[in-house]
């Protein structure tokens, strides 16, 4: 039982734009402990990114930038062929937009999760994962990056301690995991949770152990520090609230241990 | 004779888009103290921001921030009818991307100077005015903005003080005044100073008196704290040089006889 | 009794964008004749547009290009300062994006009605309509207009018809009138019919008599050819099913007082 | 000796952008014999392409719809991950835009060209040109595509004939070809023809043979029925005058051998 740490929630927020509304902000922001708001680029516009910071900063919730590609229309989730210059210049640019709303509510940033396809390319593709580090690096006051906590962990992290740069390995609440420690691709059978209870069981699992029983037999360490939770509906507000009990009892239980 | 400051040379720069080039930054940079640099909503791009910051910081040339309504095809010249939380959001946006180049680069915010449209707004609508004040106070750092120097800049100023932003007015090289301070409406014949000749003169009265010959006849005074030039083309970068010469020669008179 | 045309109920759809869901088009296109589909500058996308003309063609509803002003972050709501040229061209533009998606689903554009600050700035300015019945002259086949039906809608219509083209005046369920023809400002006692039954009053008496009674006092005549519903939630969408009841109760009745 | 037909002029056009200008297209126009003109994603805006077009029609010049990813920042150059439905709803949308200024300047759509990495993604991707072709057949009337002539043209030209669509393969003035009928790739040494004298010799050998000598020594066939050249400054103009000069006295030539 290695898992020693609080495992913090974090759900995408502030996702609307302009007259379209996305998400049940109101009712998440209560229930979480990290807040990845949307900087403009995938989703988002400045009353909006101001109004969203305003909320975190009445519920003390941690805030994160969320920056994304530029594409409105793909809401971020198409890969794009971006320089190294392009990226750290856009991740620069988002991460400042969103501090001045910082500023003006009276929060600040605490760390910098990636959105949709950047996300993904920067898992992937070195130079990408690098040239975030790049524009972190400039920013020069300390943000965390959340990544993926995958069994390659390891090399990501040597890479980011480098530059004095600290990561948030981040799991999943509904993706199914494999003994290597990936996820299990979207399009096999089984790689998103869809029952309430598989999904508790894996929270609870997670939380009380840092470990997940992946789908093809074996318990493994994740080496989490967050875990990210969907609040699109009604629904899934519940089940938000759900994990948060889950994870407010573990926390009491080793709390309680720990002070024995 | 009651001009003491030395007037601050001010141009738009940074104003290029991806594959668009616009304006001869590389020689402009050198000749002036202050360049009003683009953040993304009339003109330019992440990559083009920092560059541009780069270049000021280089030239130790002071930053200021160059917002605009969200309107690239209309180059930010189309008035657009935004609330004023649209306003107060979309600059405080603005004024945060572009603070994100000076953190990576070295350099930092000096003062505003909105552009276009939102200028123009600006000093008409006291709506505009104060959402734009309340930007600057929500910033929390001592940012001044730049109005344009008329005859009613006290009324701005007043409002202005009362939250502790302070102005800095700016008169123009190449428009005609007239004898209320106004400028010469665009649409009117000698709007427009089209003369090296017509336009140095302006000039060595504006640096050496505070004052400008006015198209109505007097001579009045223009409480300009700063100076507007253009540098779109090699005969534009010529003329600021020549203006960059004159100014230098009346503070250099100035300091003489300031010395005595 | 003069009113002896069908109303039309015309109702704005497709205006999802990306990721971004809006108004219940599915539930709504069967009770309407005439879908007036956004064109991708307020709102909606090529994949949008594209099923949304399907959608329009499955009901054998009438397609209407519902063209705006170049803004998505303000839903094309905010009146923006653009030239005739401007205007003329942008209409011609998402003309021809909605007929290319009519092309490849075998529907055709049926008619126009502006958006938003386009359609007030219509009413209020005519170089504004002037541009806007340029663009139609230059489509070059006929599509009528669909406009605010006032009183002085003989004004516009000469207009028009000196150019060739027909204008579709269209009158409101939810909105009160004048006696001056005029509807009630929106920041006005009163402006908005907020009950069901003072709605389905208002249509009854249109549908019927092609009269309103206004705010202050007198019956006035409307010389509407359309009716504008509108269709964000299912509250709204059982409103429209009842507005359609009612004009179809009309319209047998008209027959058979015709046929008689 | 198999070539006999005439080579078409290509270049891109209308790729200015608001206030920001791009390309000599005055100067192009006359000069070619097919126009590409840029449809509002990679590059230009209603009043640009409608201005383009009537400077097309002017000139007599095939226009060519040239149509991108929607990328103004990037100008089209950065490959993005669109699905086969929004790649051939986006250029449905294009083709449309286009159609409606050929409508208001009495020209008529002749061709379409994908710009940039949407070229490049058709040449490479079999399911981006799959969707390129469902565009076309959609818009229903004969509009052949622009294609990069390489050895493995057959493939694609039975695809296309399948879907009763004509290719049109076109060969570039400056790039070196490999003995494969590939281009050699742009970081490899020699990859693009920079002397006037090289590039010349490459139109001479392809107007008068239909062939071009290859890098790595032996001459091959290249089925181009047009030739790119870009328009971009005055010296890339001069050099297009003196292609034009080849072209036409190639043209000559074969006409008197077909005339005996």
């Amino acid at each position: 039982m290695t898992q020693a740490t609080r495992l913090l929630l974090n759900a995408d927020l502030g996702e609307s734009f302009g007259a379209w509304q996305m998400g049940a902000d109101a009712q998440v922001m209560p229930l979480i402990d990290c807040a990845n708001i949307a900087t403009g680029f995938h989703a988002s516009d400045p009353v909006t990114m101001r109004r969203t910071v305003a909320l975190a900063v009445k519920h003390k919730v941690q805030i994160g930038a969320h920056p994304a590609y530029p594409d409105k229309e793909g809401f971020g989730r198409r890969a794009m062929q971006c320089s190294p210059e392009e990226i750290t210049a856009m991740l620069l640019f988002q991460l400042g937009a969103l501090h001045a709303m910082c500023l003006a509510e009276g929060g600040q940033l605490a760390y910098v999760k990636p959105h949709g396809a950047l996300y993904h390319d920067m898992m992937r593709n070195p130079k990408v994962f690098d040239a975030i580090l790049d524009a972190l690096q400039a920013w020069n006051t300390d943000l965390p990056l959340v990544v993926l906590a995958t069994a390659e962990i390891a090399a990501l992290q040597e890479r980011a301690q480098r530059r004095g740069i600290s990561l948030w390995p981040e799991a999943f609440a509904d993706r199914a995991y494999l003994a290597s420690g990936q996820l299990v691709p979207r399009d096999q059978p089984g790689a998103v949770l869809v029952t309430k209870a598989a999904i508790l069981a894996q929270v609870d699992t997670l939380a009380t152990t840092g470990q997940v029983v992946t789908q093809d037999g074996p318990r493994i360490q994740v080496p989490a520090v967050t875990l990210c939770v969907h609040g699109d509906n009604d629904e899934a507000v519940a089940l938000i609230a759900d994990i948060r009990a889950r994870i407010d009892l573990a926390n009491q239980a080793r709390a309680t241990a720990q002070g024995e």
